[in-house]
């Protein structure tokens, strides 16, 4: 039986104005987790955040992260958590869900057309401001959802348990820790059935999807060092190995122009393309245009689609960022560097294990530059890693997802996954041992990370409307795992 | 006929203290040319150069170089030009000498054992402080030449013509029109019968050289791009091509672990090595150990002295100085860089023409990218090119100094060249159509350009005699060119 929403979605439509006035208090808190001296900002966004849950009767807590790893001078911002209704009701689903209450910097001067710290509405309703759709617009969804419920006098459909954090722009310093630890039986987290994370975006500006998957990433430096100490090129060009002559030419074999990675025995670690999910690819809406306009270019690998979205999604890819220790600045200088760290990283798929694909890149590497026949001194390490994580869409917390969309969006939206990593998913999905489900807000050209961040005011309004709907169904879906 | 230089030399021991006392002045006033905020500082000791000389009866003058092309609200410091006797006199021969006054940066935090701009004398006679040896104890040097023949009642050989700038540290700004310019007919610098610099070291530490021969060098720049803006490599890896991918496959193939280039056509502009040439270097007081040391390393190329030297001097080399635009920063960025620039050099020797070598590279490596079959754009250009500049030996003004050397070190001077540019040695040469003699004073362990800078007490004082003998000397020489 389809839930009746309609005084809900009538209530969120006439507290609109009410919800932006929240959304534009929360962009003027400039809570940029990666400076230090905005830290006390973050802190009070948290404390703002909590507070405006707990007016609404959530039970909310601020919990203690302790010091920054590194920056021992730091106190990491508090993970705020809380539940919803303030007493469980142990008739109904428990939904757990995610998001995060810091921002990513911004400064006028990087090239905003309006101040960042101080939401700013088009005659298109477009909402400009630091942090509008990462993440303080779907996390302020979920406040505007338990006060439309109170307005409109409709019950609450689940018990909502929340967890938002303040460092997801610089690590998520402190976070899996706790979260493993508060998802044990008997803790804050225990009762999930489970998870919703609103904190990424659709795939295009006019279709909603769901995401089911996403890459994991393998973080590689290849260090080479030679010479005590830099050298001058008059001198010393043409008598010493020179270690970023060796690194250009150890690089330059990891990957070709058209993506294919030359590291053998990756691509045998990726799980073959069946023919249903080969089929799924065409319906997705993406067009090729989609992908110049993002790109900015027509430099794509592929010409079609289907082979563009298979290699964004579910096939590795290789990308070099960069040197550290050589000349990089603008204009000329003759310098030998003396040590160079070539940094690069594979994004995986399913079923790549991380620990052989790093066996795989030290030995390919290692062979490479004994070929070289260098004096010079090679170290390849792994920076870090980070899964790829997929779920089933064919879950209730997905089933009952799309009837949502449907019913706020009158469409069915796209299944998709996403190139990138947001690795707290898979530590929900781990800790928890349930599915989770990313229910995007925002559209692809929110410009998140980017100057002229925004969100606009329909995926604010109706995405409001879809995450109390989806409560709605979530807490009638069958209960199929 | 040697001229009898007894008292002279004489008179410069017994002033030993006195022109050690005026190197301790002269460091202290920190002429640094790269940094803005010592512009007053460079300036000063211009003047206080010029006023040395001009009470030592010298005339002096300050000439205006106009504003600092890039900042123009930055003056130029002055070349300080200068003749002495005051007044030419026409039966001897004229000798320009060029110096700079201007110094490398330094802060005792750099690593400086004591303070930089403080001259600092331990009980080896080694006299620590920034430009010691560049280039203010070999300026100076002319000054004390002056002040010991006036003292010792010799008569002064020659007719000096001296040119001493304070932008040497800073791509000599504005240097070489005016040098052009001032060695036309009738102008300051157009009497001279051959130059003489000092701005460079011995190859070692025991034995003094004369150096006839510099590498030039031409910097390219390789820029590809291709998307609109920096991407994140989760989104785009794998359906976009990646200029960083490109650039590392071209700069791969430039050059190999042991220094030969891969561009063809390179080797055959350079000039065959005869029979004659090869044997000169045998007998070069230079090991391998010198080269172990300077370099801090065991990864030379060769494994013998003469390879090594060749390898320095007279081959030409490729350097990749580094990589802008792309991540170089320590940690990790998923970044994909939408335009970077590849940076690297050629010394050039003879008789490659610079402008052949541009196109030798420019073609191949728009070749080498034509291979990776990319849709990125890639520009390879010229940033600057200096040409090499090799004199001859045979030539009197150098066997003028070799007498000059024997006379005051009791060895022969070894007759060497070198892998870096001083490009105002070509200036020069091609500006007054004489000879130029680069005759150093300090030694290989000075540590010019780097922290704890010194020039050895012995260097400064036997240097200053070495300078005047040479005076003599090449006063008498024969005058076959
Ligand atoms: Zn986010
Ligand atoms: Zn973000
Ligand atoms: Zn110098
Ligand atoms: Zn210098």
């Amino acid at each position: 039986m389809a839930p009746n929403l309609d005084s809900y979605f009538k209530t969120v439509d006439d507290n609109a104005d009410h919800f932006i006035e929240r959304l534009r208090q929360a962009v003027a808190i400039p809570s940029v987790s990666a400076e230090e001296e905005r830290r006390p900002d973050v802190v009070k966004m948290g404390m703002w955040l909590k507070e405006q849950l707990e007016s609404l009767g959530a039970h909310m807590e601020a919990r203690d992260l302790g010091k920054q790893p590194g920056k021992e001078h730091l106190h990491l911002p508090p993970a705020i958590v809380g539940s919803y209704p303030a007493k469980k009701d142990d008739s109904k689903r428990t939904i757990l869900v995610y998001g995060h209450y810091d921002v990513q910097p911004a400064n006028l001067s990087d090239g905003w057309n309006t101040e960042p710290f101080k939401l700013s509405i088009d005659d298109k309703g477009r909402m400009y401001g630091r942090g509008s759709t990462d993440d303080k617009g779907p996390v302020l969804g979920w406040v505007n959802v338990i006060e439309a419920h109170q307005k409109a006098g409709v019950d609450f459909p689940v018990n909502l348990l929340m967890c938002f954090e303040g460092m997801e722009e610089y690590g998520s310093e402190g976070l899996d820790d706790f979260i493993i630890a508060e998802c044990k039986p008997g803790k804050f987290f225990a009762d999930a059935d489970a998870v919703c994370i609103s904190d990424n975006y659709w795939l295009g500006t006019e279709k909603p999807c769901l995401t089911y998957g996403l890459r994991g990433c393998s973080y590689y430096s290849i260090e080479i060092s030679g010479p005590g100490q830099d050298l001058h090129s008059g001198v010393f060009g043409g008598t010493a190995q020179e270690p970023m002559t060796d690194l250009v030419r150890v690089m330059g074999t990891l990957v070709d122009t058209n993506g294919r990675i030359q590291i053998p025995g990756i691509y045998e670690l990726v799980a073959p393309l069946t023919k249903e999910e080969q089929g799924l690819y065409e319906n997705i809406a993406f067009t090729m245009d989609n992908l110049y306009e993002s790109l900015g270019s027509k430099t794509g690998i592929f010409d079609k689609k289907e082979e563009t979205l298979m290699g964004r999604w579910r096939y590795p890819s290789l990308s070099i960022h960069g040197v550290e220790g050589a000349f990089s600045a603008p204009g000329a200088k003759t310098v030998i560097p003396a040590k160079v760290v070539g940094k690069f990283s594979i994004r995986t798929v399913p079923d790549m294990e991380p620990h052989e694909v790093d066996q795989l890149v030290y030995s390919y590497v290692n062979e490479q530059f004994k070929k070289l026949g260098s004096k010079n001194k090679l170290n390849c390490y792994l920076q870090h890693s980070g899964k790829w994580w997929v779920a089933s869409p064919k879950h209730w917390n997905f089933t009952a997802a799309a009837k949502a969309v449907e019913k706020v969006w009158k469409v069915q939206p796209d299944l998709t996954r996403e190139g990138g990593s947001i690795p707290v998913t898979l530590t929900f999905e781990q800790a928890t041992g349930k599915n989770v489900l990313l229910l995007p807000m925002g559209s692809s050209t929110d410009a998140a990370h980017s100057i002229n961040e925004k969100l606009d005011r329909g995926n604010y309004i109706t995405g409001t409307k879809l995450l109390g709907s989806y409560l709605h169904y979530v807490a009638e879906e069958p209960m199929k795992e």
